[in-house]
């Protein structure tokens, strides 16, 4: 959904199964620890236009992933203050932004099991910055969800509520919306922590009727980016020949920034003709992107392998 | 043509028919005045996607139009530095991108009139600085021209060369695309100044399958933007009957911008029901907006009114 356009919510409340609900201005959670974390958020949709057919929504071809660097207040020093009480279930999420979608009229709302929000090792944000500055209004002004790790539709923009349930959250976009069904009856399991993906910087340059891009022949250096949402990656290989026989890539070190995609890079020999690169990534637990697509009918969570059609043309080509 | 990907440009050249060639470091730039001006950017194909057959291209509904403060030097100043030679034509203007578009390998280049280029009131920049900060890079970094007035096509982007010619140019993007031919045979028009165009803040909030806008009876403050490039905008008029009617608008002042859109407001008494509501733009000299397409093959500098349909719920709907 997008913002309706209307007010934006000067404070946060925080409702529902706690011992101490809270209405917090600006000025209150910056008085809390300030955090910053660089995280890559990606699109539950990304890679959707690549399927076939094609699922009704966003035609996503795979530039619906960014990373930033976020900083907010960790939600669990929130909800430490508000005292979540004993048999809590879930944590619902409310944004400013309303609409109808599929005859239903709501508020955006998601939830997060209430382990994930308030664990220890939970490093979800109550995010006010940006990449140093105020959160531009597209990105959630002036509060964002921030959960490392998960697709987008978790990231709550323009969050102006968070109440605490004692049963399940049923709400449109947790239990219709973002599901892994294949057809309406199936319901299929929910959309959450973001599959292994790798992706190639396209080299050369472009050639705008046949969509390839055009490099010389030679030592052509191919870089991109990796990530995975479930364990970190731990390997990335690039195949020249569509998928015919894969090279191990040089992938950097994750360093300090656990949820950041990671870049990678391989040395090309070029030769004239044809080709199709593609790059896989693989994660800590094992999880790597399939050379056929994992369809649903929301096109969600797919990981399906990039296909970067190349043409290697002489010097008078 | 989107970017190569390739080293960015650090200098700027200018020559050709000039007396004193100039090879230009960014600090050397930096020592001329600097102007910053107001300017409304719209890409000549904006609306592109609701004409009827859809000319092949990106398929812009009407987001392809923003406004942002430019600052740089006006290439008045450069030109008369560099001491342009009686007898010139053209001058040209060349990006670091580079691409094959319909079997041309080619850089991005554009010309513009040495009178649009040299004349005491020509407000064209080379500009180094958006909404305060350096050039995005998506935007230019670390240099691009900016036409006021004229379609996006001209505000050529990564700005590496200026050549001043005593002939025409006929390069790709100036003779084959960005005209307004009809059919491949016909040449058409060059694409230059903006035509004017008025677009609503959609009201309300969304339904996301119908995709109208929901509002509720009484009072909804309509608002929007209005822009010309060819002379400034002296009224706008608001339909909510699908052009049945038209009623008049409230302009806000051109004030010292003028070159940047303009604020309009109309107040409108919702009624229950299904309404479709439109905004038409006219200038100092009577360019207005059509109600059926202008059609060209490329799509390019249409104007067709916009139509926004919106359906008024009582408070249970």
């Amino acid at each position: 959904m997008t913002s309706s356009g209307g007010d934006q919510p000067a404070e946060l409340t925080i409702g529902g199964s706690v011992r101490r609900p809270m209405r917090l201005e600006p000025a209150d959670l910056r008085a809390y620890p300030a955090v910053t974390l660089r995280v890559t958020l990606e699109c539950a949709g990304n890679g959707r236009a690549l399927l076939t057919p094609r699922p009704v929504s966003q035609p996503w071809l795979v530039e619906a992933v960014g990373t930033a660097e976020w900083t907010g207040v960790p939600l669990r020093l929130l909800l430490a203050d508000a005292g979540v009480e004993d048999g809590a279930v879930d944590v619902v999420f409310t944004g400013a932004d309303h609409g109808v979608e599929r005859g239903v009229e709501q508020d955006y709302q998601r939830a997060l099991p209430v382990g994930v929000a308030v664990g220890e090792e939970s490093d979800v944000l109550v995010a006010y910055g940006m990449n140093g500055a105020a959160l531009p209004p597209q990105h959630g002004l002036p509060l964002r969800l921030v959960v490392p790790g998960w697709y987008g539709m978790a990231h709550v923009k323009w969050l102006r509520d968070i109440t605490v349930t004692d049963g399940q959250f049923t709400g449109y976009q947790q239990s219709v919306a973002y599901r892994l069904g294949r057809h309406p009856e199936e319901e299929g399991e929910p959309v959450t922590r973001i599959a292994p993906r790798a992706l190639l910087v396209p080299p050369g340059f472009p050639d705008f009727m046949s969509r390839a891009r055009v490099v010389r022949p030679g030592t052509v250096t191919l870089e991109g980016r990796a990530w995975s949402g479930r364990a970190p990656v731990t390997r990335v290989e690039v195949s020249t020949d569509d998928g015919g026989s894969w090279g191990e890539a040089e992938v950097e070190p994750a360093g300090a920034h656990r949820w950041a995609w990671r870049r990678w890079r391989f040395a090309w020999t070029a030769t004239l003709g044809d080709h199709v690169l593609s790059a896989r990534a693989t994660d800590a637990e094992g999880h790597t992107q399939p050379l056929d697509q994992p369809w649903n009918r929301g096109g969600f969570a797919n990981n399906l392998v990039q296909r970067v059609p190349v043409v290697c043309l002489g010097p008078d080509g």
